[in-house]
């Protein structure tokens, strides 16, 4: 008898952890710092709650179904904005707006994969990435990083199957933060298209790499919409994490098959959160090279007071976007001390093993910080906090 | 191999009647009559939309990530309107909100199926739960309605496998229109309960009910929420479509397998639709009066209008809600006739075999029409023009 869906998939993390500390009483010298999930604590600049005001108050299409795949001003206005970030051109028939960047990845596994099909992802993962390969009957098969928390190509080529239909890469990382060459992206790329594969590659941190001009030249390539399916959120950049908007890129006829998933789902993606990417990709370009700055001068920070980590004895793993990645020196596990964290030090930050198959080793000895939120002084109390902690 | 999950799903047919009419010119004196989907086309009362721009304004919180399961003042305050509606005691920690009905469903049929499980649904149905559960490998068992367009509970008990998992009722139903008696409500509840399987009912049409009182008195039996789980819409109560939001009542338990779906292809309802739904649930119970009544009138007018199609040979099958379900006179099937209406009388109208199993014979006699946005005169001239055409 099979069990419900939901049954064969975990709580999500980020749930869990809430619970860890809802009715806690944190001491008021030793407020909680919570560095568990990446999303912005603020709200967006005063144009675009603006705009979504007059939006709501004058234009009776924001408050009416729209297109599933999205409204087309705001399809036009990102194919123009991927033109230019990636140096391609990048069609508006070829993306598609969702209701969030997770629904983005759900709806391509719809269209691209059946029961127990397998979509090759690199360990450690996105954990709302598992829950949905869980949740529709796809097998998960892990492909551990190495050296610099990269995956290795031609270990993924090795995992390839009569089943597999997809390779999953998320640059700038999540949960490890590190940013994928280029040639590396390529490189699955390459293997992808031989293989007759969808290479699935989340860009959600795009907006906060490091590097300038195109962080990779797929969209470049002929046919580039044959193998790649492009995902991107606009709740990082613009900070409209409440208002669920995403963004797909895929060829017209897979977006065609995705609309089938998304009708279904949620019918069409919020119009007042399509009027604030619209006015965020219009408006928002310089305040968000300033975010960025901040952004890489948080990472800069954690880089630059991790030897206080150091001297006790972690390990910083990868750093960048949203995230740094570490390695405790404990003898417990990261469950463990995570939840001690909570009480001995008003910590929340996510355990490895929350980014992994369970019973994975490397996952009781890790832990992922999503330092965004937190300023320099926070940083450097998070810094203070962790080396006094000693279980 | 299996097929992708969306290849073994049909599309829409709202996305695929749109692109009938795409593209289209309509006289100038014959203006496109749209009765095919079921949605308000004017904005929110000025209040709600207001409330919406003064949230977008200044409440940081209307743009950050919320509960997956919706937040606690809309939860507390759904919860207090059902009890009233029902005149049961409807807990907070039974509701949850989604970002609209389709999901709700998605989301309860994931807590109650694993691939291959059964579910039992009336024909003809609502189209995108059919797509749903396609899209989840689980199979659609139907249950042919009898007189007056109701399932019959002892069909159902006949239908009933060991991988039944659920019955699903709509109620004021879409497509049919009618509104299910609280007895046979009662009769599938009790067999639900006795074999042991989940009873949903979809009440998204609940506010337009022409009885008044609680329509059934399921929220009243002991332990109503092991077996019901309800589904409701705020999208057409307060003309929130393009917001997006839903809800569902179910026990807490079912909630917290449900949250682990939500969590993962939306992560959060939209925020200010939320702030929408709460200010309609607490200022516009008298406004929505108002709009129930002029729905019965519209009501109203297609029965007293439907002698002039009647004449014709056109049969009345059902009506109620939003909803006509009718039988057309021709030889042709109604798919046909449907793109021929676009084309002679500038009407758009589902065809029945968008609302049931390809090739099942009823579908091509009948059509359903979607009244809702259409005034007295504009059902008057949808009445002259389906009279006056003959294929």
């Amino acid at each position: 008898m099979p069990l419900p869906r939901t049954q064969t998939t975990f709580v999500s993390p980020i749930v869990e952890s809430r619970r860890w500390v809802a009715g806690a009483d944190f001491p008021p010298d030793r407020p909680l710092l919570n560095v568990s999930q990446a999303a912005p604590a603020e709200a967006p600049p005063q144009g675009l709650r603006q705009a979504l005001a007059d939006a709501a108050l004058n234009d009776v299409n924001a408050h009416l179904y729209g297109p599933v795949l999205g409204n087309g001003p705001l399809r036009q206005a990102l194919a123009r904005q991927m033109s230019r970030h990636y140096q391609a051109d990048v069609k508006p028939e070829q993306v598609g707006i969702t209701s969030g960047c997770n629904q983005a990845f759900a709806a391509a596994i719809a269209a691209l994969c059946g029961e127990v099909d397998e979509v090759i992802i690199p360990v450690p993962w996105y954990f709302n990435h598992k829950m949905w390969l869980d949740m529709a009957g796809v097998a998960a098969v892990p492909l551990h990083v190495g050296e610099g928390m990269l995956p290795d190509p031609a270990e993924a080529e090795a995992l390839i199957t009569e089943r597999t239909r997809a390779i999953v890469l998320v640059t700038p990382n999540n949960p490890c933060g590190v940013e994928y060459p280029a040639g590396l992206v390529q490189a699955f790329f390459t293997l992808a298209r031989n293989r007759g594969l969808a290479l699935i590659v989340d860009e959600t941190y795009r907006d906060f790499d490091s590097r300038t001009g195109a962080p990779h030249g797929l969209f470049r390539m002929p046919d580039w919409d044959a193998t790649l399916i492009h995902l991107y959120s606009f709740s990082k950049a613009y900070r409209l994490t409440g208002h669920r908007v995403g963004a797909l890129a895929a060829s017209s006829d897979r977006l065609f098959e995705m609309e089938k998933f998304l009708d279904t789902v949620t019918i069409c993606p919020s119009q007042l959160g399509q009027a604030g990417a619209l006015w965020g990709i219009e408006n928002l370009q310089d305040w968000l090279a300033g975010e960025r700055q901040e952004i890489l001068d948080r990472r800069l920070a954690i880089e630059e007071g991790f030897p206080v980590l150091a001297e006790m004895g972690w390990k910083l793993l990868g750093c960048g976007a949203y995230f740094a990645y570490v390695e405790h020196p404990f003898d417990q596990t990261s469950e463990e001390i995570a939840r001690r964290l909570v009480d001995e030090a008003s910590i929340l930050m996510l355990p490895g093993s929350m980014f992994m198959p369970a019973g994975a080793p490397d996952g009781a000895r890790q832990f992922r910080i999503a330092f965004a939120n937190v300023d320099r002084e926070g940083i450097r109390t998070l810094f203070d906090r962790l080396a006094a902690f000693n279980p």
